[in-house]
């Protein structure tokens, strides 16, 4: 159950609230996020809702059968929107694209990757500084100072900054410098990261862990959420199956299915959907015309020479061709 | 190594290579098809096929250095179509719709079906008139006398007819009353059917088995191939994998690398794909932007009422709008 | 619901109960077995049992809340064991192990497998002489010749054969030389073959599908069972799961859910398993203590030159050991 | 390849060896643990390793051709034990069971289970004071004061602790009271934590993913050690795979292949490995036999009553039979 609070509402009739749900054998969280105030209460039996939703300082109130809650479409019919600023808006009908490298090498690659988005129209960019990598002797990134200087070049170019946290001393340390935390598919339940980003005030991207639930996913999301921020969107980039042919199996089915269960706008990763440079493109149509609210994908001036996931990456020209079929198919539908 | 033969080799000729190729620790597999005849090569060792290619009889020698040989685009790269008659074509770039319900079920609802699909331009009906079913106690199917009825109302209409067999007795049985043999999920390594099915002329779509690896359904291709038959086509209809948040796992990364793989038409089945009626349209028009040349869906008057399969069957209304929709997208991804 | 038939009932006292089992809502489907005869009554309503139990012909009614019903323990709690003759018993507390060749070679390989087995007690010798194999171009195992052979001698020697049969047809040209027939993982839904094998007065074996769920391989017993023949077993021989630093991922705890929910001997395939040489022997072990009523391995003379499926094939001397060590975890367990 | 450095070799010298590598295109990575000091060295070219060997400062030179190096069996083929002090070792041969709740739940909980514990012979007690939940609005356990407050019985009785840790700022806080940091399924790839456990004199025991491959939880093995910690073992839980009739498939094949694999000692976790009380038994003793160092399990005086993970805990009368039949196999299988 969801009970959205007024903004005025007192600490005497919020306490009476709690109170008065714990007599009905609900325990109540309580929730403050940058758009509301809630209490979730959690509870078995079911009971006439009118009895909380006529005490005072209450907005509304909503039952909500699924497990997870804030990121329920069964209160929320409607679909979040999270403006990043400048007119960068996701989840508002229109389709995002944030694209770039996987790893940020250097002042030189991210110039011509912000001039390629520029020229196309791009208002996202992607790159990682800390790099999750199955080995400890691979590289692992060029960390902040590698964000600082990217920082540099983005906010001069007005794009917008997507990159990867993969602890919590890293919240604080990135935050002057992103737009949007990105969660990888190994911390999906880092549950503790989870609970910092949900304390801060800057847009967060949850990816699908390597082979988690689609309801894992709208858990985490729910941590993130229940812990105070709402600017969330998940990302679906391909589960772990036994078929060996392409790097992960795409999803598309999660598309529909996030859309129907969360309000929160889903991406989807096609380079890491499918892993395979050639066939980027036609997996990135597909999360398009599945439903998808926006799309990351890896690109880079010389895919053969990227630090890496450069089997996946599209050379610029690549990218332009998608992007040009991307806003075909988009128009096509829209018709 | 596949070795194309003159259309006029004589006897004589032939076995000169085939002893030839021994020599050179090849074994040689004779094929005859409705189109051509080849010797398929196995071995190991490389050598410079002059040596063959020179001999007299031969139209062409290609190295092949996937497994399976005759389906591979190693060697055909151009793609093959299939001719139906009547106009009726898979495979030639446009997409082909196959669209009926799970099961056959009486003359009313076939009447129904073909009437919704003229109306709509589609050419071919699907209809199962054998299901295999997990528990013995479900119903299997009208047999004969369904396909029967079906074949007189449909080939009154103009409509091809795709349907799935069983086992070797049945393909006689249904030789007359279908257009395209359908090889379910289930029998995708069921050699002996594949086998026989190579020794017909007539069109075989083998499905991908229920956790059939893409490699494993082009070799059970190359069994029908290699018996005799090129009119032949497979289809992605989802994979098992962990989520059960769907019935199946559509796997869209399968189109673009079976299209790479083979020359062989690849259809999509969004019904199975999913297995939810609300979601077969996203991921119906996914598979035609990946690069599917056909779709195979579920239809039926009223869902809630089919004899199986209802949960992921669209009604007729629902069947038109993505048609409609299927049609928009392939025309923006031509221009 | 199981309705137990007594021996001599009255056709009439049997229309009866169907009669009144379809005023009940229930569709009976009629078991002649070895062993007994039974209604299996399929339907949605509960009612009171009695009013069925009081009826004349009938020995016992059993209600039986799973789908699959016959070869559920929610009716028979006792175990099946299953008579080969000669002693060679499945089923019956002690360990049934059957080992041999993945493929029937030649004479001199079947006679130094049957030496081996009774120099260790083994009452089975396995072996295929129809292979399923993925490519066309493999080898397909020696037919029936083969068989025959084989058959001549394990005869002689009181050795028991199960092998493996692919389809109907070779059901009839099989049954005089074989003990139990086997039905391998990529027929486990190939319910054409599975409904002639419950025709016949032979021991069946089913393996489990390549990633076939637990409840699927019930329903295909109850496929045999339903129509006719009881003396069926089941086997787990590993599934597919991302994993490929094995062959197979053997399903350990298959083996303790089947033994609670069937009444059919468990048999595990440590081989199939695991598919490497040097692990067999633990995972065979494993199978044991976990509760399986038989072992089904692979053993060569020298598995390099096995014709197939050498590299999870012991040799002669391993397979000795193997046996050893089964011995004494039985004995360790039976105090 | 692995430089085993001498004990008392000068800096140098050591320079010296790492400027040779960087000669032969090798990455070195300098590793100082609580055993010894270690260059690894990471590079494509094969060449002759006397040219190192002789180099002053070293004690030994291995290739290694597996991607992790100080964790493979192909440098140390001898089992690596690791010592928790007053007798209690890992992986000297004998079996460690280490037993308990699932959770730490309140004083008089962890009494008994001592008692039980110390009645059967066990030394090492598990429970969770920080537990990983799917959803936010579960219990995630007491917390530090819970561990104090389990540290002092378990310390009176002379009972080592085992605890999961879910983030780096707990390692300090935890590190008083604890033998063995766990690091749970959800954190395999939990690098930063994985980095800093590297650091710590402390026990470490690492749960393969929820569906981690065999070589990923060798490479997160990697990262500890190569951060200074050899005092490792690593967990098979079971992993996700398409079979939902147990909690997770028990993958019994990967004890025997890490043991082939790594010279740490191996732990099995039957509880999560099946997910259901009644089996874990038998999974434990497949466990035992397949070769696992030791047993991690769930027990709990009252498992219907528990905090959590309640369906797979058995009760101490269950636990006792289970210890009694280890016991008999590990006994059998020593003759």
């Amino acid at each position: 159950m969801i009970i959205q609070l007024d903004k005025n509402i007192s600490n005497q009739e919020k306490q009476a609230i709690i109170i008065k749900m714990k007599e009905l054998d609900y325990k109540t969280t309580e929730v403050t996020t940058q758009k509301g105030n809630y209490l979730v209460g959690i509870g078995k039996k079911e009971f006439d809702i009118r009895q909380v939703g006529s005490m005072k300082g209450i907005a509304d109130v909503h039952r909500v059968s699924d497990d997870y809650k804030l990121v329920s479409r069964k209160w929320k019919v409607g679909r979040t929107a999270i403006d990043l600023g400048d007119g960068v808006i996701i989840g508002d009908g229109s389709l995002s694209i944030m694209a770039g490298p996987c790893s940020i090498e250097n002042e030189k690659q991210v110039e011509l990757t912000i001039q390629h988005l520029k020229a196309n129209g791009v208002r996202m960019m992607r790159g990682g500084v800390f790099k999750p990598r199955s080995s400890p002797y691979a590289f692992r990134g060029l960390g902040i100072p590698g964000l600082k200087m990217w920082y540099e070049q983005a906010r001069a170019a007005g794009i917008k900054i997507i990159s990867e946290v993969m602890q919590v001393s890293q919240i604080a340390e990135m935050y002057d410098y992103v737009d949007v935390f990105q969660v990888g598919a190994r911390n999906t339940q880092n549950f503790n990261l989870l609970d910092e980003l949900g304390k801060v005030d800057k847009a967060v991207m949850i990816k699908r862990g390597i082979s988690g639930t689609i309801e894992e996913l709208l858990y985490s999301a729910e941590y993130v959420f229940s812990a105070g921020n709402e600017k969330l969107m998940l990302c679906e980039r391909g589960i772990r199956t036994y078929e060996k042919a392409s790097r992960n199996t795409m999803d598309i089915n999660a598309i529909p299915i996030l859309k129907e269960k969360t309000h929160l706008p889903i991406i989807a990763d096609p380079s890491h959907g499918i892993g395979i440079r050639d066939f980027v493109e036609p997996v990135a149509l597909a999360a398009v015309v599945a439903g998808a609210d926006g799309l990351i994908y890896e690109t880079h001036e010389k895919p053969e020479e990227a630090a890496s996931d450069g089997q996946q990456t599209l050379n610029f020209e690549e990218s332009e061709n998608l992007i040009r079929k991307i806003r075909k198919v988009m128009l096509a539908l829209q018709d």
